[in-house]
């Protein structure tokens, strides 16, 4: 992590240097960035998530609509230096925006669209999530499990927990986003789309049982609960699986995990786990378990043929197969319809079923 | 709490006894319960909350159309009642539906609507929220400060933290609700509406400077969220301070964390906090501190206008005289508008300068 620092401290003020240099050499001073239009945005299929392509724009001193933004990116790119520098304070993209009217009627953003999307050209250029400078994504879901932490804390001081001194999991903020990993004892991830069947898990010892760290998603992944997943699979080696509702929506909610999102090609590398495996409740774990279900709506049926033609589950025969079923069935169900068998059914037979399953494919 | 739970599941035995001892009476069985329609809601100026009048429905086994929901309910209560023995085990208000699968053909709900009206029924008859029968609501919302709470953890083994010893905050879930308060060496709570400031006030070290329990609502605030504030200024007598945006719907999410919801009147005593103190941004405070702020839209205006009417707002000169001064001046603006001063300025400036004027009130 600290090379990592170094590394985007030197991008952040590279950006600066360039338009010195251009200036001292009397050129016109400009900076390319990497293009995020749709038009540049491309499927990758190793990786199996949308990317960048190679087109960049150009953003000049020579062009007089691009000096005020171009000004602003700097002074985004030198505050969020700074914020680096100091090591323990953190903004969000909507404090960013109110900050900027301390910096003068020229710098200050008239729009907080203006000064979010200077912060994805910033990310774009350093190849790295904003988390990285400090401008953080809104907190959200929270982690249970044999996991030992280590981080500044609020206040600066190195401090070191372990994830199961908790109560109710330790919530996903910005400097668990960053801790470093000290130990983890559990040999996989198992992230779980509700609030509820997380409680269920952790109450019936899932951790335990599966020698897992449990994630609560809280519905769709936040960035913050993304990454922790994504480090967790990528210096633990751990393979993370995914425990959804038994819908097209639950089954996106485990792609934008596998896969990351259009909108965030720029940096979808750093957030998505490509190896992780989406558990169900599939279509057809509907008719196996026989689980109490319901009628699939039209906003249903649109939604799974968006998913059909979507790159991310073109090559995936299994989630093609799953869509199929749920189109012909036109059933869905949520994870906790699986209670009808008694609150350890889940941990007792659904998910040891489920995994021996997954490690057949 | 332990007293508070032998009550409880004596409350739950009592309404299988008497419908047991009508029984043996040769008495038609029935069950009184307080009714919760609108026309039994009624304001309590004294606690200044909604909270039920005396009118109550009979279920009675007499009536064909009642005796299906008097046998479930029923269920319901012996459920809770073995979760509560059981002592570290808790369900949703979802979860539940799902397990009356279970329950046989007779007993077991249609709709999830059905079992949800029947905890709230079972809410009012024992006069304490569903938390206390296990059956929990949403978590959300993190706690930061210098407070020790004793807990049974998912595993039931007891188990001791300090909410300073976290990277972002300890999650509000079911066990923070119900844990024992050990020690707190704060003197005060300052609860914050959005994530973003949360973190600027931990960053800042605000928990030190006011001695305070950062309480982070993340919007509306939960239930869970309301118990905990509700504990710690009755158990430990801390006033508790209300951060929002300064617009209507920021004062009405401290309206509820104040005085409850009508929709909640069966047990607004036992989750609002009447002394709590709504510190703005105040529509005064966005003149005052020169913000920047936004036009109130069409749907701000109608929201001030019903909060006018409500009887919660009506004693309170100030809050009356707050939303004039928004339909007065027209503009709202968002918390962190404050960081166009710097970082530390709500720190060193803002709630310091709010103290003080509350304390004048």
């Amino acid at each position: 992590m600290k090379n990592d620092k170094k590394e985007i401290e030197k991008k952040l003020e590279d950006m600066g240097k360039k338009i010195i240099e251009d200036a001292k050499k009397k050129k016109v001073p400009y900076l390319k960035i990497p293009a995020r239009s749709t038009n540049n945005i491309v499927f990758d299929p190793k990786h199996l998530c949308y990317v960048l392509g190679d087109k960049e724009i150009t953003r000049s001193a020579g062009n007089i609509r691009h000096v005020k933004p171009l000004a602003q990116m700097l002074k985004v790119a030198s505050f969020c230096k700074e914020l680096l520098k100091e090591g323990t304070k953190h903004e969000t993209k909507r404090g960013l925006y109110y900050i900027s009217e301390s910096w003068g009627e020229k710098l200050k953003f008239d729009e907080q669209p203006e000064s979010d999307n200077l912060i994805e050209d910033i990310e774009a250029i350093i190849g790295k999530p904003r988390e990285d400078i400090h401008i953080i994504p809104n907190p959200g879901g929270s982690v249970y499990g044999d996991l030992t932490l280590k981080f500044k804390n609020p206040s600066g001081r190195m401090m070191q927990i372990n994830c199961l001194q908790t109560a109710d999991g330790q919530s996903i903020g910005p400097r668990m986003c960053e801790a470093e990993i000290v130990k983890c004892n559990a040999d996989k991830v198992i992230a779980i789309e509700t609030a509820g069947m997380y409680n269920r898990l952790m109450e019936e010892g899932a951790h335990k049982k599966f020698n897992a760290i449990l994630i609560n998603l809280g519905g769709q992944a936040t960035r913050a609960t993304r990454r922790i997943i994504k480090r967790l699979n990528e210096i633990k080696k751990l393979p993370v699986y995914i425990f959804t509702d038994g819908d097209p929506w639950g089954l996106h909610i485990a792609m934008v995990i596998m896969a990351g999102s259009a909108k965030s090609a720029h940096i979808n590398k750093m957030l998505a786990t490509p190896s992780a495996q989406w558990i169900g409740v599939t279509a057809s774990d509907i008719k196996k378990y026989k689980l109490r279900s319901d009628k699939l709506r039209d906003v249903d049926f649109t939604r799974i043929k968006e998913l059909k033609r979507d790159p991310r589950y073109k090559k995936d025969k299994r989630l093609q197969e799953e869509l199929k079923t749920w189109e012909e069935r036109k059933k869905k169900a949520e994870q906790q319809a699986l209670l009808k068998y008694g609150l350890r059914y889940v941990v007792d037979e659904y998910l040891p079923a489920k995994f021996k399953e997954l490690e057949k494919k």
